[in-house]
This record gives structure tokens, sequence and C-alpha cells, in this order.
């Protein structure tokens, strides 16, 4: 089995469960040049994130315990969503810095949701006595063939819809999304991963020559910040040669701003951060070359229908 | 010269100028059929009143003292933004009740903007005595050839995008965009006309028999209050059948929160009035009937950056 073959299985397994995301070409923000955007933040959950669960749990045996996850943020929102739509428990440990608005997304998702004072770490150490008494199972957010096969089937539907295209811009965290993205096309376009300088795990990793913990901070921290880059990731970036840059956040404000102005997408800094490389210049393409971004994420805080006036 | 003739006329001509907004099909919304959108809220401007800005300003002889026009809205934004991509000055007399997210919008896209203390009506007495006094062109928002061709280019689009409906539900406000839509299909597909309860200016003058007045309130009467319908909009519906419906506030509001919450769209109450008429079953498809929205305006207030707090 080559990873296309795994895609292409994910693709197939997903089907009907995830949405396939809308792709439009816009010439704008400052550019001078069109660029095509697949809008992956209107996946189900607001991510990509979708594709990875629904994968997971439809290739293995869930246990009667269900699921379980220590997740702030998108992952474990998507894993809650998953769940809930197959029929199987979902306890996602929360922890209570994430905030009120990334709770309510998870809640809203339909898990069994318990919010842990305190930060990740203490979340976690919640989730593992959870599956170690309940035999609950966990899905990795990255690093785990089904996750990146199943995010990857973003990049497959891409270029069902016409991906036109030479180079790829992509934002990085764990490297679940871009390292299906780089499964699927092997080689066959330039893909340029972006990640936000203060958390910068995929750069650190391909500098030091391997995988290497990160202090992470930032704008984008809450979706991009993994501390440590994932091997699957790490290893499909070097076998296929992806360009590593970064962009710093005013760059990353810069580009959601952008985003909501020229195209009424409401995204959140991690959503606009591949957007961010083109418009700082951090990326500038050739001439003629085709290049495109992939949206990946919109679960802005607040809520942004919580403060309408009309 | 057909309608249709003008529609394709008026495509050509605006074609590189309007952005060619995405189609995206949906389950969900509680309706367990599958939904096609189309996201004309990402037009520029945040609406789908480009399109007939540009093509009145491209098929006429613009004076040299440009254009004029009082508005609040989403129309004024869309004049402003075609007359500076086109290099034509444009005058825009802004009523202060429009509040500083409106004032922002037309303002940044390029007029020279006045804002006048009072409502709409003192703004347009500034704006017909400017008019008089320099010869600057105004432009209708909704009831002129030229306006409801440039709309109609929005079907025509989508039908070129693979529209795959049997109804279309569409907003109205003074019915340039559904007169456009209703001009270019002709009686092929069946048209609904979505209106809230306290804007109703086709659903009245349809029960009268010719437009009349109306008051106008609400959530979405910053962009749907017309207080009587276009004669074009008018004589188009009664000639092709389309049937009229209402919505109330409330399922205006739960449409617009359901966008946020299942695609990460964000819109306007106009924009979401459409699919409220589908939600709160003020239009029930016929079982196979296959059904299309048009979501058409994303100008929403505060800007939904100003809270961000990451």
């Amino acid at each position: 089995m080559t990873w296309q073959d795994d895609i292409r299985a994910a693709a197939a397994r997903i089907e009907g469960h995830v949405q396939k995301t809308p792709v439009v070409t816009v010439t704008g923000f400052g550019l001078g040049y069109p660029l095509q955007l697949k809008l992956e933040q209107m996946q189900h959950t607001g991510t990509f994130k979708a594709r990875g669960a629904f994968n997971t749990l439809l290739s293995q045996d869930v246990p009667a315990a269900g699921l379980v996850a220590a997740s702030g943020g998108n992952h474990g929102a998507a894993v809650a969503y998953a769940a809930h739509r197959l029929g199987h428990r979902a306890r996602i440990y929360v922890p209570e810095m994430a905030g009120p608005a990334k709770v309510a997304l998870i809640r809203e998702a339909g898990a069994d949701l318990v919010v842990v004072p305190g930060a990740y770490s203490d979340a976690l150490e919640q989730a593992l006595a959870y599956e170690a008494e309940t035999g609950a199972m966990q899905i990795h957010a990255y690093d785990a063939p089904a996750t990146v096969a199943g995010q990857g089937t973003c990049a497959m539907e891409w270029e069902d819809q016409g991906l036109d295209a030479d180079t790829l811009l992509v934002a990085v965290g764990g490297g679940g999304l871009i390292g299906g993205t780089m499964a699927w096309l092997d080689g066959s376009r330039h893909v340029v991963a972006v990640e936000p300088e203060t958390s910068c795990a995929l750069n650190a990793a391909l500098k030091a020559g391997e995988p290497v913990d990160v202090e992470v901070s930032g704008v984008a921290a809450n979706a991009l910040g993994a501390r440590r880059i994932g091997q699957i990731c790490f290893d499909l970036a070097q076998s296929t040669g992806a360009d590593s840059l970064l962009v710093d956040d005013d760059a990353i404000i810069r580009a959601q701003a952008a985003l909501w102005r020229e195209t009424r997408q409401l995204v959140e800094p991690a959503g606009a951060t591949a957007l961010a490389a083109l418009m700082s210049g951090a990326y500038r393409p050739a001439p003629g070359e085709k290049v495109a971004v992939l949206i990946c994420g919109a679960n802005v805080a607040p809520d942004p229908l919580q403060q309408r006036s009309f």
C-alpha cells in the first residue's frame, strides 16, 4: 500500500461524513496575481480535522468505552463530532485555560466534556487515567497513519476539483494536514510549509535533522502550537523536499483581516497563516508560478454573532 | 434584445471586475436533504451589488463629475468600489444613522464620503443637490435595466457552475437580485422570493396588484428595507410566476446562526433570509425537489475582528 492508496481508501470511507469544501480563485491581497483558495475551514467543526477523525473511527474497532481525548481545541471538537455522528461515546478533557469559546465548540459537537482546572498537561493526565480505567481509545491529533491519510483526502479532493497550481502553501502545527498533503502529492507539486515564528516545530526539526521540542506562543498557538512535529510529517517533508518558512504574528493578523475584508471569510489566525507567507513576502512566487493556499480553520473567539448589533 | 442577451452582455462586460463566487452543497440546517448554496457574499464589498454597479458604469458614459449616491449601506459600498476601480469620482452621502460599520465599509471602498446628520432622506436631499450642481450621475440601487442585468449575471454564473436545483430561494429587498435571477431563468426554474415580514415590499405589491409603499423594520431592514418594490422586479415576478413568502426575524437570526455554526460562513441577516424560509418551514420542498439558496450579503456589524481575543 502506498500513501495514495491509503488516502483513496480514506476518501471512500469518509464520503458522506465530511463536507466537500469549495474552491475559489481570488485576485487581491495586494498580490497582483490570482490565487486559488480551498475553503477547508467550512469543514464540519470548522477545520480539516474532521477528515482524520472520521477516517480513524471508520477504519478501526472502537471499544464500547468509546473515545477519549485531551484537547482544548480543534482536534477535540472534531473527535467529539465524529464520535457523536457515528454513535460512539467520546469523553473530552478540556483544560480550563482553553477558554469558553473552545469549550462551547466541543460541547456543541456532542461530547461528554470535562473541564479540568489548569493547563493542557492537567487535562492529559485525566485523559490517560480515564483510558487506563475504561479502555477508551485515544485518537492522535496528527502523528498517526489514519489521521494523516484522512487529512490527505483534502489535497486529493482539491485535485479532483481542478487544482491549478504549481505551489501549495499550507500552515503547519503538528503536521497532520501538511503531512497528508505531501503524502498525496508525493512531490508532484511544490509544497511550502508555513509556521509562525513562535510555533515552528517543523522548521526547528528540519534545522536539527530530527524532531525537537520547541516553545510555543503567539496568536495562532492554540491551533498550531505543537511542541514537536510529528515523525510522519517530518519524514515526508524530508523525502518530498517541502520548503519551510516562518511568518510573524503581525503578518498573520494582517492576512486574517484581509481574508475578511476582501472575501468575507472569517478565519482564525491559524487559518490565515499560509496566506501570510505571500502577503508578507516570506514566499515570493517566480513569474508565472501558480500558487494556491489552503485555508484550514475558522474557530475564532469570541463567537462573532454574540456581539452582533445588526 | 431579450433579458438573456442583456445579461450575457453584462457578464462579458464585468468579467475580471467581479469575483466569480463559489458554490457548495451542504446537508445540514436540520433539513435532511442536500442544499446547494452560492456564496455570493464573497463578492467584492460583501454583496452581489458590485455586479450591477460595474455593469452600469461600463455600459454608460460617466460624466467628469463622476457618480453620486445616497446610501447607508451595501449599494453605496458597491458604487464606491466600482467607481474607484474604474477611476471615476464617487460622492456618497451616508446618513449618520447608518452607523460606524457601514460608514467604514463605504470609506474603505474608496469613496468621497459625506456623513449627513439624520436619516436617509437627509442624505438623499444632499445627493440630489450635488447631482443638480455638478452633473454627477446617480446609479439606481435596483430598479434600472443595467442594474438588474448586472445582478442577473449571478444566476447565469451559477448555471455555468452546474446549478442543480428545481427551486431557487432568493431574498428580496428592492428586487434587483431576484429581478436579475427571474430575468435570466425566465421561468425555467421555480423561484421563491423570501422577505422579512416587516420588510415585504414585493409580497405587498403582489397582493395589491401593483407596487405599493410599505413600512420597513426588523433585523434585515438595513439591507432589505425597500419601501416599494422596483417595477422591473414586480413585472418579472408576475410574468414568470415567482412565489412570494415571508419569514420573521427569529427565523432569520436562527438561519444566520446556523450558517456560522454549520459552515463557518458569517453573513448579515439579509444574507440568511432565504435559508430562513427552509429552516422555518415557510417553504417545504416536495419529495425529491432539489433546492438551492443564494447567500447574498455579509456586511455584519460590528466588524467581527474588532472583538477578537485569539
